[in-house]
């Protein structure tokens, strides 16, 4: 597709990054719109949750984050030559029900911070958190629109994604628990927190805009192989990402011990970096930086990252066979391979 | 409609119990076969908080409570002469929509027991408790069924609702960090919390099952009294219930200083027990037996039992009239009222 260089890479991550933009920018207005019908208590919790209020209740000059599904479900309408207007409903539904999930998550998981901000629990309480998350949920499974049959189609689609979504946190919870996990669970937590919502992004973009069986299901799996990509990349950056691009301390999420998929790789081979890793992980206290460090290399030399660098590749090919099999010309293609580079070769 | 004599008022209770069972069984099955088809890890959970499984998963004899917004939905259906099976997908939304509302409000309470259990976050911990409630929510706003014009209008229904409920419990936090509220704030919160669901549920009832403009308006209403007779009376068990039939200790809404209306009636109130009540309110410490045993007699003198109890009084036959506004026969109107009855009249 192009010759791997620093600046071929550049220009295509680029490029992903300005389709990603312009097709989020198309579904931007109806979900402001939907947000600006809330009710007067959930509605600056909402806005600050997106980053568009701040905590007086005062307009900011923040966007709402990259509403990479939002845009999914556009580019998907439109590399299926169908209706996108039909889509859009689709595309703040999945941008609702993602918020919703990140507004809960946080208070399960105790995060603090989320774009470069303290989050609603921890800022407004857990009350602010749980209930704009509630009504955001709410919101998202009344929104789809479309004749009787995409109506049920779609809404069946998404509320067993939702589903999907609160068994994977659910797992991804208990496994907090433990001190190892398979390689198979790692990847079953990333299948359903992130590559579902996003496959499910795709295949609606699909079908409300007009697409039929085969678009849905050749969309849904392209969005299930990026939605993989996007977390074996997001878990490669929680270790081995430059701060500086990232905005989280070098190897954040092995201070904490997360067990991501390039944890569970290592740990799960054989060899003595695998059985140090795994003792380091067997530990109560949250890591020291040279632990840290410590960790990071073994998961190297137990060869996680590389595992993992070749599935990210994988699944980047992955997506871009399916719309191949759909036959879409290289035109239709193009937005959604950017969008795939862009996921599979960004820094942040 | 009765002379209000201990034995007929028991009897009343006794036809308001059996209509709503027998009303909540034709939703049950359909309720029940809506949750076998969770997941794996949620679908024990929400097991457990309806009673159905223990806590090792095995089933119970136990119930699922009394199913009273389910059974409203069914005998609105009912009453207005419409095609009841069509409105049973509402039964099972609205309550589903309670009991997502449970599930998180004892989270953001830190209520501990519920149905003479622990509470779900108190056993199985709080990530439980909230993946449990947006999965009951998501599958209640996406279980509407009916034409396109019918399921537009009740998802749009109960998603306003569902606003209205998040709205009433935000209120309510924030209310508990202050030392007093006016009845008019009492009040609304009880309209948010309880009244718009029991509304809605009856509005469903009637609007599914075929009912024109004028039945669901009336409906609506009549749950709208019905809701706030409901909660009166849970304010006034709370404080004067009798423990053997409540199976909660006396005066237990006033140990944590709960705001609730007859104490809300009586500090708006002038007069020595309404100051007195006041400053009782501005202590920190829960509040000793003595103390609790003061301030329910202090709400009596300054008023707010008798106002409270003619409210439920105003709402029981405010509730009746919508009904023979909207021209019921006394049959069609008999288990409606003996709901009404069982409401007002209920000591636990």
């Amino acid at each position: 597709m192009y010759t791997d260089t620093a600046e071929t890479l550049e220009s295509a991550v680029d490029a992903g990054r300005n389709h990603t933009l312009r097709a989020a920018g198309i579904a931007a207005p109806a979900l402001r719109a939907t947000i600006d019908t809330l009710g007067s208590r959930i509605r600056p919790i909402v806005g600050y949750h997106f980053g568009w209020l701040d905590l007086a209740g005062q307009p900011t000059d923040q966007g709402s984050g990259k509403m990479i599904r939002a845009a999914l479900t556009v580019l998907a309408a439109e590399a299926c030559g169908g209706d996108v207007q039909r889509a859009v409903c689709g595309a703040v539904a999945v941008e609702l029900v993602h918020n919703f999930s990140l507004l809960h998550d946080d208070v399960m998981d105790g995060d603090l911070e989320r774009r470069g901000r303290p989050t609603v629990w921890a800022t407004l309480g857990v009350p602010a958190a749980i209930l704009a998350g509630d009504v955001l949920l709410a919101r998202g499974c009344a929104i789809l629109e479309g004749d009787s049959e995409h109506r049920t189609w779609a809404t069946e689609l998404l509320t067993e994604t939702i589903a999907t979504l609160a068994e994977g946190q659910m797992a991804d919870v208990a496994f907090e628990h433990r001190t190892t996990i398979s390689l198979e669970e790692a990847l079953a937590v990333s299948e359903a927190k992130t590559a579902a919502l996003l496959s499910c992004a795709c295949e609606l973009g699909a079908g409300l805009s007009g697409g039929g069986a085969e678009a849905r299901e050749r969309l849904a799996k392209f969005g299930w192989h990026l939605g993989m990509a996007f977390q074996l990349v997001d878990d490669v950056l929680g270790i081995w990402g430059d701060p500086a691009a990232t905005g989280k301390p070098a190897g954040s999420d092995l201070r904490n011990r997360k067990k991501s998929i390039p944890v569970a790789a290592a740990m799960n081979g054989t060899g003595a970096a695998a059985e140090e890793l795994a003792a380091i992980y067997r530990g109560a206290e949250p890591l020291t930086d040279d632990m840290a460090d410590r960790a990071a290399k073994l998961i190297e030399s137990a060869g996680g990252r590389a595992w993992t660098e070749a599935e990210i590749d994988r699944h980047r090919r992955g997506a871009a066979a399916q719309l191949e099999a759909l036959g879409l010309t290289e035109e239709q293609r193009r937005p959604l391979l950017a969008l795939a580079d862009y996921v599979a070769f960004r820094n942040h």
